[in-house]
């Protein structure tokens, strides 16, 4: 293995992210195949032995595609040639009826095996995943055109849980080159080019809005991801301490009214999501219309949110309820 | 002139808008003869007689193009048609060799006149601007390929000193149906088409957007600026206070240290502008510089800002200075 400039970014990125664990932790690297985590296996591969860590990688088969065995059966042959022990390949079988779309069902189904399999090989195994900078600017561009907020924007976290991000400030362009210096073939995944995936649309976009606004647009998201993070880090952890304070509801309308509006609209969420309400089918409108009990209070009924809540203001009070009807 | 519903949205609008004046009070239509400034100059009219108010016209002769003086004196007799009295024509003077470019100047120069224009007419003089949620939209996605910030995520405010700008819910194809409805032919500003202009390309960019992530994009920017708004007032008023309470800077590096990255961020850069350093030159990464002074301190020598301030660490205080060599 030489010491080309992209493969050394990779390894200084995946060096950075390890440098606070024991000596002989555990350290996985998830790869399909793909260029991102061909590279990032490398990188370890490399990294583990000289920091005093283990070594490993998790390929997962998603059984989407007629090869997926054979794929993740080459990207853990590779995995083995580069030296990493153990590499397992897991089988996921992924919902594709489920409501919020395959890609969600695919990557649950990704991080819950790869959660799974690392919880199986001991305690305090860290998986690294493979995204980039470029992924991260997708993301935030999703993020925004959702229109959610600050923690949407703030892309994917460099650490949650037992995962790690170690090339997030990487390009793409810096993982291919790296499996070009390396002599690796990374596996091309043909629905990278299905226009019916949203990943693949919000690469184009990223493409178009580079071309129409300037090369800074990248940098731009990322910063703008970067600041999020922070907004939200705070706003949560604010808006926690007001949820804790004002107790389980009923709550009265004069406490709810002094919060200021960035940190009403998260206590609502939380009060949702408490009383029942499904994160996925929780939308703005709804905690909007919560909102309206106090800022256009006209004696309007009860509100319904999806989980079967309902939301009412009665005698200075708030309730947020099952539905008694549901 | 009709009951037409797009004549009726734009109404509707400015009426929602101007519902907390005094009567009499004058209120000024800016301009342009393009088909938003058209379409609320003329539910100005129809609306201000029938609320009580006085209503007016300002149109900008910017004189960067050759017919401009021609342009502005169409527009106010337009104006002047639908009813509006008084109706001004102002010529502005626009620093062509502006380093924030030539849009920032024009609107500085713009902004600089209706001000000017509103205080000679009286004092709670109100101006209102023909921008809508396509403007809105475009503002928003400016906004996060600069990654500024939650504040230049919330693109434009309703409100802000003697403007207001009833028409942000409103579609362009509003306006531009109100036009047709009422026989008002728009001015097509030649300088739409030019893509040197960033709020041209910036249209290109949205259309793009919605072609690659579906139309839904737009209303997830109005609601990134709703929520990105909320989340600036907030967090802008708490480093306030921390500013306030900090008071004039030398500051203990425990005390900052003590503060969420959030509000640090905006406290630094409230330091680093009390100083001197112009906002339109001071950028994330000074922020960050000064911040890496807390975080990752080694001994680091004094950090240059534009404006000739210095920032530097020494026996636990953080000093924020004018270049002493400056």
């Amino acid at each position: 293995m030489g010491g080309e400039p992209a493969s050394m970014a990779c390894r200084r990125a995946v060096r950075a992210e390890l440098a606070d664990l024991a000596p002989g932790t555990l350290v996985l690297a998830a790869c399909s195949g793909g260029a991102d985590s061909l590279a990032l296996a490398a990188a370890l591969a490399w990294v583990a032995p000289r920091a005093g860590l283990r070594a490993g990688a998790v390929c997962v088969d998603h059984r989407l595609q007629e090869d997926s065995a054979a794929v993740a059966g080459r990207a853990a042959a590779t995995c083995r040639e580069l030296g990493l022990d153990p590499v397992h390949v897991v089988s996921v079988t992924v919902a594709t009826d489920s409501p919020s779309g395959l890609e969600a069902a695919a990557r649950t189904a990704r991080h819950t095996a790869l959660t799974a399999t690392a919880a199986d090989l001991g305690r305090a195994v860290v998986v690294l995943l493979g995204h980039t900078a470029d992924d991260q600017a997708e993301q935030v561009l999703l993020g925004l055109t959702r229109g959610s907020g600050a923690r949407s924007l703030a892309g994917m976290p460099r650490r949650r849980d037992c995962f790690r991000r170690p090339l997030l400030d990487l390009d793409r362009t810096t993982t291919e080159a790296s499996c070009d210096e390396l002599g690796l073939t990374p596996w091309r995944d043909p629905h990278n080019d299905e226009p019916a995936y949203l990943r693949v649309r919000a690469r184009a976009a990223l493409a178009d809005l580079t071309r129409d606004l300037g090369p800074g647009v990248r940098a731009g998201l990322l910063r703008t991801a970067e600041l999020a993070r922070a907004d939200a880090d705070f706003l949560e952890g604010e808006a926690q301490r007001h949820t804790a304070r004002l107790g389980t509801p009923p709550w009265a309308v004069a406490d709810l009214e002094k919060l200021p509006q960035a940190l009403r609209g998260r206590v609502w969420r939380a009060a949702l999501l408490a009383a029942g309400a499904p994160p996925t089918d929780l939308t703005r409108d709804h905690v909007r219309e919560c909102d309206r009990l106090l800022t256009h209070w006209h004696g309007q009924g009860p509100i319904t949110v999806p989980g079967r809540v309902w939301v009412r203001r009665s005698q200075g009070l708030i309730h947020v309820d099952a539905d008694p009807y549901g």
